[in-house]
């Protein structure tokens, strides 16, 4: 199983200072990009795998789906998620962890997991789970933390003399856990190559409809002008795959 | 259109040294896994874009296609092709640049393309005028320069002081021309994103099969342990998409 680092409660607390854990998905800044690769919320089962605070299970459930299922390995996150003063009763949350879940055949349309999936140590098995779970035409939207951000053993940006930015990429085919000091120490998250993510889900029968490196737009930088390390190197992948 | 670095004498002189153009398809490391990716050839039409020496076109003549078809931009490359001791009489040598190519529609089973398409411009051109000629079932399969080796402006490698390899990655985001030297000076070559490629192939109606990341495997280590920097960053983008 994937390591649960959201209820070690240093991390929790300093995860609870992020943007995007005070401000949703609107401090994303991935969010506007892999909201156009979603389909319509309007009468669909939703799942949510790592669904975390909820804020994408509410948003779901503001679009009136029939059903919302926020899944997390992390009991301090489904308490927090279903106390939020924004909950709602049509929301599910559940205990389960991505590398031994079982998801119900035929049952949701939607399929969605935000940064999630680096922490499953078995993705294959799981693109499986979501394959099976999927009715024909409905859609996995996933992002997770871009593939070349998760390469490197000891992740860092050189600068050269010049002023130059550079992101020491290493060992990007060197597939397995990379354990790393973020928010605590000895995070453990799952390096696997672009290659593998989609080979997975060509491999789980599910058809490729987009993929994107999410980078800052010209816009972005105009008022995150710190993100120019983003254009060096992508922060997410995120992937769009429909059942046929 | 793109770049003709292959007819300036002095490139064509040092491209004809490397082992890929003396000992053809077998000195190439990444063949084994994109000729894994390949659909039968016989009773195919296949066309080969950027088809240099034609060694890729020899190989498919031998396993009777209906047709091969070789395009370059290059004279003295087709002249080359041509003239080899193993031509076939089956096989059209063609002159053309593949930012301006028009290729007949419904006309080929198989579309391949070995490192090429790192020097056209407009890419989503390119694979519309692919789509369109390729029939029901048929495939495209290409490789091109990873993207994470052609997006750097100085491309080059750091060693740490602990002696740790990394490939100084940047500008990853910025797709465009880059120039640099490369047997001869001013090659100038297009880099785009692994999305950029694949968001092409899926707008242009054809499904991704494979994806495959090139990286050399044990086996290959153990002969070219000089091969180790491919496992810090994959050399080349391997893609293999159907028309459906």
């Amino acid at each position: 199983m994937a390591q649960n680092i959201y209820d070690d409660p240093d991390f929790f607390a300093g995860y609870a200072q992020l943007p995007r854990s005070i401000d949703g998905l609107d401090a994303a800044p991935e969010w506007p990009t892999l909201r156009r690769m979603l389909p319509s919320i309007g009468g669909a089962d939703v799942v949510d795998l790592g669904c975390g605070y909820g804020w994408f299970c509410r948003w779901a459930a503001d679009r009136s789906p029939r059903s919302v299922t926020g899944f997390d390995v992390s009991e301090r996150m489904l308490d927090r998620a279903a106390s939020d003063p924004a909950h709602h009763e049509s929301i599910d949350y559940v205990l389960a962890d991505l590398d031994s879940i079982e998801l119900p055949t035929s049952s949701a349309d939607l399929v969605y997991s935000s940064l999630a999936l680096h922490y499953v140590v078995d993705v294959e098995r799981l693109v499986e789970q979501i394959a099976g779970a999927l009715r024909p035409g409905g859609s996995l939207v996933f992002s997770v933390e871009h593939p070349i951000r998760t390469a490197p053993i000891t992740p860092h940006f050189d600068t050269d003399p010049a002023g130059e930015r550079s992101w020491a990429l290493g060992s990007y085919a060197v597939e397995g856990p990379r354990t790393l000091d973020w928010i605590a120490p000895g995070v453990v998250k799952q390096h696997r190559m672009v290659a593998s993510y989609l080979t997975a889900l060509i491999a789980g029968g599910l058809r490729i409809r987009a993929v994107e490196e999410w980078h800052p737009s010209e816009e972005q930088l105009i008022d995150h002008p710190e993100w120019i390390d983003h254009m060096h190197r992508p922060n997410f992948l995120l992937v769009a795959a429909d059942r046929v």
